[in-house]
């Protein structure tokens, strides 16, 4: 069949490719960002034509507004993406950075060193902006890139496609190092997700349909988040001034996004006043509460949750909250409901903090500050292409350290995202 | 449907005896090992009568004698598996150590802190002695197990788990932190690595077969490898003797692992005397050589060598040589054929080590050092549990550094294995 040839053809493109952008040099990537920068900001004109076709049949698909914003590149929105990749030059080259490095007895010196993971599949949805992200990330950090856009975006996508492969073979770079598949249908997604033979991960960034489709298809490696279902713990010595704040920050910053907190927890002995008080506050940014019968009790005109509730990512101005009798119920709570995302703890004690820390076992585990803040861009790292709750790391020999894996311990003072 | 109704409760019970166990202290995960081995000492007898059966069952099913010797546990067997138990306790506790600390610009306190994966799977073929190495060092780095054995070892296995749980009661520790399943067909394993809600790492160990049906079948992470094709190349400025020490240790030293050699490549400069130096060298261990028509033109008496020849993982007294131009096609002949396990250069020229090094994308990549070092305890690792060639290890945002993944790079001055 044509369709599984050509997709066979670009997978044995990208291994070659990954072979030669595995060697690059620093400045050698870096030229290559550079050039694709160059390109983009050349190519303004066409981009945005094609970006006018896909609003367009978005308008005539009558998708909603929140989408169409996903969808618009704006001439600022590419101005940023065009910074990204001066910014991504700007990061320190991961590739050949030595994580460890010991003697045996028989005198053999062992490096650990980190190397490009190879091919890397990205498979997205509506955002074009990823489409450069994405790219400009994996090729810094050695990779070719495979990516998969949605349809909604499709003509966008390969406009920036275009330039970028442009930017590259001016820098005299193989224009394979970046390919995007033509096809935006979910058969693709078959298929691309069991190229076991010329892609060495998928990075799968979208709705949870489109994650559990790719996971259950995928014989690839696929690194994941189904959904943020983020909690933050109020414990009975409490600052209530910060508790509120950091509450009404992980809710009302930016309620679409999966560090947004979408369960309460209220430990009974500050209930009383800590529960009418945050409702007080919350309503006044027009967030929908749902409570267990005890948060019910207390304020009495809240929506009761139904079970459904505790997993819901609501993504949306609506918070669910629970009254708990000890810190116990409510890691047990987060244990049962969380996604594995981040969870917060509020509190002056000691003791109850550490506990937190060491029992919840979440990718990122916070003290005294707000949920949003797991973020690449926040912890540092520059740039994000996802965020993972995946568990798993280890290549070569697995001996005990291989059976475990990590989370990040934030220890804030009352830190909300701006 | 009964089976899946008790899969699911082993699955249950497994993750909360991993919460369990994430918070014991390197203490009580030490008095839960001596306990399991103090077991396993006063279980003796039982143990080898379950073996006993499962030897005749072997024999009336014709296993063959690598089979059969795999499957037995002689008194001295069993001794050395106490040991490990011992020697496991002995390692330091991963959980909890710190890999990296930094603080943001607003003040938050980050550290990345290792923590048990949690429930791992692990699945394998006929070594009943795998049952405890395996539990054991699960157990030490704070997660509960789920075993499913060989059906072969069957009554060896289960012998071997009550002792386990046994001993876990003993030491007053949930007895579900290491289980095992009552069955040993397909059908279990395939049901198995779909128990996305109760498992959180697969780790098939067994032939090329089992690895393939649990990757293809699983939608819960699996870390894996599926071969060891591991290739010598003999570069233009070598230490001959050298060269034949390394290349007969890794041949010949224990051929039937996957860190034996399968390949060796020859650059032609040196091709004349070292072919047929190595030819007599290792028909003296009565090894097979299979060649391409450069080697076949030196050593007159070789077996032609196929195109399956470079593919395979002989697990054997065979080798496959080929004589090639230069470096770059020693490393291009290794991207085509090998399996990402391990690969060494034998040469003096420091140039051509570095490109060795920097350009074959293996899980180990040796310099003047037979393959055979590629083992957790050669590592210093103190045991291990496989060796795995997947490439991905995040969680949490994924920035840079998190699009690499890591390599060992191994510099020697000659070893072998003794």
């Amino acid at each position: 069949m044509d369709f599984l040839n050509e997709m066979n053809k670009i997978g044995e493109l990208a291994v070659l490719a990954a072979r030669q952008a595995a060697i690059m040099t620093d400045q050698k990537k870096n030229r290559c960002l550079e050039a694709i920068a160059d390109q983009l900001e050349m190519d303004r004109k066409k981009i945005a034509d094609a970006n006018i076709i896909d609003l367009k049949n978005g308008k005539k698909n009558r998708l909603n507004g929140a989408m169409l914003d996903r969808l618009e590149l704006t001439n600022d929105r590419l101005s940023s993406v065009i910074q990204s990749l001066h910014d991504i030059t700007d990061l320190s080259d991961p590739a050949g950075k030595v994580d460890r490095e010991f003697t045996l007895q028989n005198g053999l010196k062992v490096r650990k060193v980190r190397v490009p993971i190879g091919v890397i599949g990205i498979i997205y949805e509506s955002r074009p902006n990823v489409t450069v992200d994405a790219a400009a990330l994996c090729l810094k950090a050695g990779n070719a890139v495979v990516l998969r856009g949605g349809s909604e975006s499709a003509n966008s996508n390969l406009a920036l496609a275009r330039s970028m492969t442009a930017g590259l073979r001016r820098a005299n770079v193989n224009d394979k190092t970046i390919q995007i598949l033509p096809w935006t249908d979910r058969e693709a997604v078959s298929v691309m997700v069991k190229m076991n033979d010329h892609i060495d991960l998928i990075i799968p960034r979208g709705g949870e349909g489109l994650i559990r489709f790719v996971a259950e298809n995928a014989t690839v490696p696929v690194i994941k988040h189904y959904k943020g279902v983020c909690h933050i713990y109020v414990d009975q010595i409490v600052n209530a001034d910060m508790a509120l704040a950091i509450i009404e920050n992980a809710k009302c910053q930016r309620p679409g996004v999966c560090n947004a907190v979408e369960t309460v927890l209220i430990h009974e002995a500050v209930a009383d006043h800590f529960a009418t008080a945050m409702a007080q506050r919350l309503r006044a940014s027009d967030v929908e509460l749902r409570g267990d019968p005890g948060f019910l009790d207390l304020v009495k005109d809240a929506v009761p949750a139904t079970e459904d509730d505790w997993h819901e990512e609501y993504l949306d101005k609506i918070l669910s909250v629970k009254i708990v009798p000890d810190i116990g119920a409510a890691i047990d709570h987060i244990a049962t409901y969380g996604s594995g995302h981040s969870d917060a703890i509020v509190s002056d004690d000691e003791t109850a903090c550490d506990r937190f820390l060491r029992e919840v076992d979440s990718a990122a585990v916070y003290v005294n500050a707000s949920t949003r803040f797991t973020d690449g861009g926040q912890f540092g790292m520059g740039a994000e292409i996802g965020i993972s709750t995946d568990r798993i790391h280890a290549r070569g020999p697995m001996g005990l350290e291989e059976l475990t894996t990590y989370k990040y311990v934030v220890l804030g003072t009352g830190q909300i995202r701006e």
